[in-house]
């Protein structure tokens, strides 16, 4: 018996997708006005089917509705016709006949890959100017085994995740972007401090999405080197770090859901104080950079 | 007014993804005794949501159920344990509850990317090996544009999709695998023919996905190098060149249901003659690489 087949087990995973989504309601509703940003995981809905594609609609909407950010983690990416459709998807518009056109997942970024080629980079860039949203295009990630692909160096003497870096820094004098931050973003894994600093000098106007930060190992002192000069300019993720904050306190989850939305609001703040403090505390990325020239 | 808030916007989303279900029914009825397997493009069903998700659900158990072999497309690549929620969603069973497990996309073969490094491969290549499943990872891919990141040469003289293809072949060693294919295959683009025949002796005992016959400009004896020894062991993706095969006779598509068929059905002869008589024609690629050993 198939997901389709078997109304029962479609049931009891549209059940499970709506646990999900009210969860995230919790989350979001426990850090709306300190958290710029929410960063759903497409995978972890995607393994329920449709139902928890559902529940990823619901939960951007959500969060849209509470005025946050969201950026789409869905590491998308494949070629001409195909990376438009994720695109469109993702970030556009698409076709709904009688020359009409809808937004399905309208989230604000996306995170896109490289690997296919800067030709299929294009269509995402397209339809950020579009639509006015952004995309972050994986350079450096948080994983240990990063290095396998993105760390080969070319016989320029390049690595691959800086030769992404400069194309994604280029991407604002090709939109001619003059002031103010490019709408094309890296991420930048807080797991490398080393080559997050080069990469911020290679990206000095650009975004940076910073995973790694707590339950992945990384501090904020870590984290300081993808800041700009001003400070700014890096969106520093924590997903297991926020969402099993109560287990500090209620290791086997006995607690209720009002003392669970408290500790996910302090692990917010104490993370935000964290950064914070490291910011005033260490030069930022940009500064270091300055002083070494 | 999103996807969920409009009833009528949900219904006509919900009736477009039907279409595309019922349009998939007719090419596998059409195809299904002469083709051994479908590749749905899982970006062309994203494109709209969870609606396009199920249609893209339904069309995997219908090819199924036709005994056809289903290579999802969707080009997954994740770190840690989100590359497992993929893994588990597409090739593996998720989580339910009550100690229990469902299968939720089940297709055969799933596309991945090796962007994040070989640690991100290993979650799919463990689905793989639990249900029997198998994946084609990115080496070289067909658009004109691959070879900005998967061209460019380490310090050792090796490309980036060399080293790829060399993970690869080791995966069958690792698994001990001793006769006949490893369920961990490659996609190497037809338009990309002299890489390919590298590519092959790289990969002797892989299956080798090839995109780009047909639409994409490659031809039949472009796609002979990826073939082995015994003429096998390469699947040729056409998409474009079948699912508008009625384009040829009927340029402005006024032809019936039962017409389009037909034309769909002789395209897929057409596509196997073609390549049957150019393997015929042409040495393998394995035998050109014997011939200059």
């Amino acid at each position: 018996m198939t997901y389709q087949q078997d109304g029962n087990l479609t049931t009891r995973i549209q059940q499970i997708a709506n646990c999900f989504f009210n969860f995230n309601k919790d989350i979001i509703d426990s850090v709306k006005d300190i958290a710029p940003a929410v960063k759903p995981q497409m995978a972890f809905y995607e393994m329920y089917g449709w139902a928890g594609v559902l529940a990823y609609q619901k939960t951007v909407e959500y969060a849209k509705s509470k005025e946050m950010l969201v950026i789409g983690d869905a590491k998308r990416g494949d070629i001409g016709n195909t990376a438009q459709a994720y695109a469109k998807g993702h970030l556009g518009k698409v076709d709904i006949g009688n020359g009409e056109e809808a937004p399905i997942f309208d989230v604000d970024f996306l995170t896109v890959s490289p690997y296919l080629g800067d030709d299929t980079l294009q269509p995402f860039i397209d339809e950020c100017i579009k639509n006015n949203k952004g995309i972050f295009v994986l350079a450096k990630t948080s994983n240990f085994g990063s290095g396998y692909i993105q760390d080969k160096v070319d016989q320029e003497g390049k690595t691959i995740y800086e030769t992404v870096a400069e194309y994604v820094a280029q991407q604002a004098e090709r939109l001619k972007i003059k002031t103010g931050y490019s709408p094309i973003g890296a991420v930048v894994g807080a797991t490398y401090p080393e080559q997050a600093l080069k990469l911020r000098n290679i990206m000095p106007n650009n975004i940076i999405l910073v995973p790694g930060y707590g339950a992945q190992g990384a501090t904020a002192k870590d984290v300081t080197n993808s800041f700009d000069k001003d400070g700014l300019g890096a969106i520093v993720n924590s997903s297991r770090g926020i969402i099993y904050a109560h287990k500090k306190r209620y290791p086997n989850g006995d607690c209720t859901r009002e003392q669970y939305k408290e500790e996910v609001r302090k692990a917010t703040e104490d993370m935000k104080k964290d950064i914070t403090q490291a910011l005033e505390k260490e030069d930022k990325g940009y500064n270091k950079l300055d002083r070494d020239r």
